[in-house]
């Protein structure tokens, strides 16, 4: 087994030795990809990509990661969960596409459906999103942006905004960073959308320096900073999420001429003025790319399939 | 040919013969998937994959076998027929579509459209399920499952539940089993939901014989056990549904040590119970992954390809 | 490079000279397809496909070009642009999708948003329709059909209607005409849906010949006949649109015997009688069918590669 797991579930599988192995293979898919466009090495496996919550960007970016590799693909897709047959259980529904498949890459809205789904198959499984619960292949496309552009996970000051308190991907990639040594995270935004004490307290356990602003931005003596969208529907009066959208923001000016490497998960709404996009401490665009070598890599790998 | 039609239409066209041919076809394909994953027999062929009911069981399974034929797909899905285009006809529709492919599968909730859209068109056609019409691919996963665990189709004692008066697959199966010799056919379930009497009297002039019980289940000289599920829709009150859904389901206890085949056409809701599924007798999920190997053959039967 | 441009926005850049170019690219595809079915050509290459418009013809035709010339895909398709992600740019769009593929197809409703998606990408990009704006495949695809089948696009005398007003496929048509020598166009219809006269003008400058005619149908010295469907919502009254969709319509007894080409975008609702389409003159399905060989040449050319 190239991974000591068949699937995968939960960003906290991702121990170093665990993330260095998959940053080695999504560097060689990358290289292939660059030189040949696709290859064989998936050529007689059959992905199952199914996704029961609208996500263009996830699903096109695994879509090119099997076809990148020549693999076959069924799909489905739906609004809901529960549309794909009233009443049906997950374990039910996983055991059928089992049949039909030969690795299942699920995105579903409810929390936890990732860890049902992996259980009920004997075949590899890639949790591509369970609601508000995991999204590990996103934390791991992040960590492979900071690692390709700064070229270490320690040793690093990274911010993080604007919504510390429910992202997902904010959530999994300090989780991530704390296992490395000597980072220290920010998190900015507004106080309301602070980490929660549990989690400044986790962090912190495992020797990582935590520290909380009400500002917009923070550029002095850091490596990388990682912005995500304010979402509305957090905010109770429609005013104040109107204040908070236009002050938490990062503009042009406050980082040009500085190495500061910028990410968001995307999609960017506010939070990154777009004339920041021709600087090349943008990353973000470059980040969205990597999902497809990433994702090679990861089904490939569960497959026990190497280039 | 490989077969003597050019288009599936209806299970009417599934004589003995053809049966065995295509049970033959069947046994290679899933043989040549066990052996390396996918072949190149379709790979010059483009399948049209048109399903505008939702379907996902059916559409990912003729998805998986036209890619496990390394078969190009283009494909279309519609929550109603009509959003196709607004006005056009299903024979319009299927002209253009000829155009774009090499075979058509089609899922659409008007009855007797399979029958117009394969007189609409010069390439192969089958139909993936005419609203409550037809299904007959269905109907050969169905007798290719008792086939594969009971060595044959005929002296066989088989129960179907619970609304024999509706649904479809049990229609199919029995009239498929009425052309075998010696067959016993036992209808389950709420007596309103008994087969009609034209049907019955339809497969007792063919030599079989057919008995009805008001009953859960029926385990004493039993080969098969063929259960689905009850529709709420069918009942004009919620309270009698309820009551007859947890009355009319299949438990562990009724079947333990026997030698019983347990069928479902799924999704599966309250009709078997959950514990059945680690008994060696449940054959539901080898049921419907058998589903990809039948229409594998069926495919290419139709294109005149055989491995 | 095949083609003196990256990515094909608007039917304006159809100049006589390129039309004859994708016509012999055009060409070679349909006959590489009638002796071999698929192509390796595109095998190293993704086609991301973006439909985020109902278009199934549109949607079809394209992923049976990929298809056939056994590129990948990766398909996001949604019943309204927003839905991709609230809030998203196009430009933020179109450069996530870079990341995943090599040449991307988008259909989308807001006028004007092709242009917007080229500039934003260094990778090919097609306009499959951008609102009421343009639909330059579509072009290519009538103005290929009537080619091939009267040999010539000049000296013609091309019938339109039944919207002559709104309909993009007879702007695009009229224009691509208009550039060759001789031609005559005659719009037929409801005097309300004759072109305007701007576009009348812009027409005869050209020494194109122009007339209109209330009529259903003109036969004499007519080359081609290239209809379309009336539209309800064009129509502020019911009765008024129902008394000219059974006025303006083309009768089978209107054209047997003679040579005119019968055209049509398609879906066709009530504009050609059906009885039309036994009639050697009916070409509208031969024309939909076109529209694989057409795309297959120009996702190739923009990928500068050739048979």
């Amino acid at each position: 087994m190239i991974l000591p797991f068949n699937s995968l579930i939960s960003a906290e599988q991702l121990k170093p030795e665990i993330i260095s192995k998959i940053f080695e293979l999504t560097d060689q898919m990358a290289e292939m990809v660059a030189k040949q466009g696709r290859s064989n090495l998936l050529d007689d496996k059959i992905v199952a990509l199914l996704f029961f919550e609208p996500s263009s960007r996830t699903m096109l970016s695994f879509q090119s990661a099997a076809q990148r590799l020549k693999a076959g693909t069924v799909f489905a897709q739906s609004a809901s969960a529960t549309s794909f047959e009233k009443g049906e259980s997950i374990e039910d529904l996983i055991r059928v596409v089992e049949g039909y498949s030969d690795i299942i890459v699920m995105r579903h809205a409810q929390p936890g459906s990732a860890a049902i789904a992996a259980s009920s198959c004997d075949i590899p499984f890639i949790n591509a999103g369970d609601g508000g619960n995991e999204h590990p292949t996103q934390s791991i496309i992040d960590a492979y942006t900071i690692y390709k552009h700064k070229g270490r996970l320690d040793n690093l000051h990274v911010v993080l905004g604007y919504d510390s308190l429910q992202s997902r991907s904010i959530h999994s990639l300090s989780n991530l960073l704390s296992q490395y040594p000597n980072n220290r995270l920010s998190f900015i935004g507004p106080p309301k959308l602070f980490p929660s004490d549990e989690m400044l307290h986790k962090l912190e356990a495992s020797g990582t320096a935590c520290e909380v602003f009400d500002q917009a931005v923070l550029t002095k003596d850091v490596d990388v900073i990682y912005l995500n969208r304010l979402q509305e529907e957090r905010f109770s009066d429609r005013q104040i999420f109107e204040e908070n959208r236009l002050k938490y923001r990062l503009q042009r000016s406050d980082i040009e001429g500085s190495e500061v490497l910028i990410l968001d998960p995307l999609p960017r709404i506010d939070e990154i003025s777009t004339d920041v996009d021709s600087l090349p401490n943008a990353a973000y665009f470059k980040q969205t790319s990597y999902g497809v070598p990433v994702r090679m890599a990861l089904l490939s790998a569960l497959l026990n399939k190497q280039l």
